[in-house]
């Protein structure tokens, strides 16, 4: 060991990554767990988690079971040192969650917002909300850490802006910047349905799967891939675009996007509904036509109650939205090999005829190699999916190579990070 | 530091395997490069290369530039201690190439082969070709150390055997066992496809690009695709089936899998051939009935030809072949969003009208954030390409975490690594 610039980072800060990312998943809880997991040697090890309780992320607290000599001391983060926030900003509504170190949901509220009011105004409600929301807990959450953020459209990674966004308003937009500047802490911008599917892989029946596809079946379609563990966004922010699949050449079939034969233009909660109150018009079904009569219009709900209550026209509406999106996720189950699709958004609790369309059309389309081993499953953490990746997604951000490695060179303890390292 | 049982693997076996991977590629070639790219400390960077150096795979060789005190010695990986074996089987042809063990072909031959006559027949055939490339080269290239092979079809990587090859001979067959046990060396096996696109990435246009989808044109159509600078595999080897994308709902476009629309019955080699025959037979094309009366046949390379040469029948297939390609890709556009797009294959020297159709066609159905900075090229490897990312396969398992961690364990110095040690 020559006489090192940096003697606290002997082995990189990697050892302390690797170190932080086993304690904050809980999948270690001591010093010999850590070696064993990690592959780094005892000394090592020690050192990083000397250092990792000196700048107070890590404490010890009792004693494990022995396995032979001295019974070694247990680990864990010391996820309640700060929280973040997590924001998921819907076409319709808006939560927002306060969460630990760890990425867990401690509180959470939602409530109804129009995307089309523009960014102000909807991140507006979401800061009344995360006011409200910490003012009413009792329990001590420690400072403020970071900010992850689902928004509907494409967006830019890196940059923390809305690309492609569905409403205008939102074009360009940095939600980045409008959170950073507001809260003064590091902000992290991702598409909607990825947030959603990393809360899947987080906390919901993607837990034990590397290759994911999720397909959010709500008033539009949206989709994710998660490839090796990971989100994958593709280069321009665009991949699993699941709803702008070309799944016909009918020139009738336009989206709203322009083109012909998307998926989007042909199943989802907008298709649903503008079917419903078609037939309920033509008199093809008497509930829906109920339904037309009391409210004035039906909605993509109302298609899920009556096809669950004996309509055929409703099920059979179900079935052939259900048929559609199979067409489309058989392209990408030959694409991407996923060991598991994932069918959320509300319009995944329209029963099992859903999904049992969605299946039979992807097994009649795809490769029988690859739909050996599938699984088609409903989402388990539902509402709440999209605030469990947000904060998820800001965790992981936080204990990140880069981010680790500036506290080091910073030579500054653990603690709320800096605006001034909010770049990419 | 405590009195560690493993006093050389300090920082864990991450710092080695980090070391070998910027000095095989040739990334850093001084200890300051590499605590600048690593951003391990400078003592643990002396002492693993001193471990490496000690090893017999690094060696230092002069002295660099000077920035300020005293110049750095150069170091380099010791490619020549040891050479790969790289072998390419196709439909019709198999490859052959001694590779040094930063992944480099120093020696490659091929011949016509036919894969229905069996894996024994054309191993065999492959066998015999290393041994005349091996007693050929006057070099010395040290010993075998492994063997990266890409064999057609669907391959489970981590059994190294065909799953969904095109021809039944191969089903089943374990590609890996078969070359292990004749060569005693660790054996590693990929989709032919994959190992094109490996080979691209690591030689050709994809260098630069992190995410990319590869497009095979040759007699079928095959595709990879390649996230964060890795091949994406899925759940059971069965990603990126390019060629059987449904592209048409026409009940009469039967593939050869027994579905309907897929892209495979509807472009390529065969389609080319099969209907620039038909063309011959109707008397549309004078060159291409020329060629059938000559050599009693069309094959795709006459139709590229005719092409060429001022035919407007074979322009119009070279064109439609490109138009349907790009449906597909368009659609795996959509849900990858990669940033470059190879074509390659034989197929993919048809001249630029077959690039532009692809292009147009793409453009037309993608989303147009996905398209802004996509890049859209023919291989720069083409026929080496499959022997160059079978070489860099296994090179990349050879220098991998877990091997250098059995190394490490074994406690015996780099050298080849041992039979019992081929389990993935």
């Amino acid at each position: 060991m020559d006489g090192s610039a940096r003697p606290s980072t002997e082995g990189g800060v990697d050892v302390l990554v690797a170190l932080l990312d086993q304690l904050r998943h809980g999948r270690a809880v001591t010093r010999p767990d850590l070696v064993q997991r990690t592959g780094i040697g005892r000394g090592v090890v020690s050192k990083g988690v000397a250092e990792l309780i000196g700048r107070g992320l890590v404490e010890e607290h009792g004693t494990g079971k022995s396995s032979g000599g001295r019974a070694p001391r247990l680990l864990r983060l010391r996820a309640e040192a700060g929280h973040l926030l997590a924001v998921d900003v819907g076409v319709t509504s808006v939560a927002v969650a306060i969460a630990d170190l760890a990425g867990r949901v401690v509180a959470h509220t939602e409530e109804p917002a129009d995307l089309a009011a523009g960014p102000e105004a909807v991140l507006d409600r979401a800061d009344a909300l995360y006011r409200e929301l910490a003012g009413s807990q009792h329990a001590e959450h420690g400072d403020l850490w970071g900010i992850g953020i689902g928004v509907p459209g494409v967006v830019d990674f890196r940059a923390g802006r809305c690309t492609a966004p569905p409403v205008p308003s939102w074009e360009s937009f940095s939600v980045r910047d409008r959170l950073a500047e507001r809260q003064g802490v590091p902000v992290w911008v991702d598409n909607e349905v990825n947030v959603m599917a990393l809360g899947e892989l987080r906390a919901g029946v993607a837990r034990d799967h590397r290759c994911v596809v999720y397909a959010k079946l709500g008033t539009w379609i949206g989709g994710a891939v998660i490839v090796d563990g990971r989100l994958h966004r593709g280069a321009e922010g665009s991949a699993a675009e699941l709803g702008h699949v070309r799944i016909s050449d009918d020139p009738n079939v336009v989206c709203r996007c322009g083109r012909i034969g998307c998926l989007a233009a042909l199943a989802g909660g907008s298709w649903l509904a503008r079917n419903g109150e078609r037939l309920a018009r033509e008199g093809m079904s008497s509930m829906l036509a109920d339904v037309l009569a009391r409210a004035g219009r039906v909605e993509a709900t109302d298609v899920s109650w009556a096809a669950s209550h004996g309509d055929h026209v409703s099920r059979a509406l179900i079935v052939e939205n259900g048929r559609h999106v199979g067409h489309a996720l058989a392209v990408v189950v030959n694409i991407v090999n996923p060991s598991l699709i994932v069918i959320g958004g509300g319009v995944s609790q329209a029963g099992d005829d859903l999904l049992a369309a969605i299946r039979e059309s992807i097994y009649a389309r795809s490769m029988p190699v690859a739909t050996r081993n599938l699984v088609i499953q409903r989402t388990t953490v539902a509402g709440l999916g999209g605030v469990i990746g947000a904060a998820a997604m800001a965790a992981d951000e936080i204990f990140a190579r880069r981010r680790v490695a500036e506290w080091l060179d910073a030579g500054t303890p653990a603690g709320r990070p800096e605006l001034a390292s909010l770049a990419a």
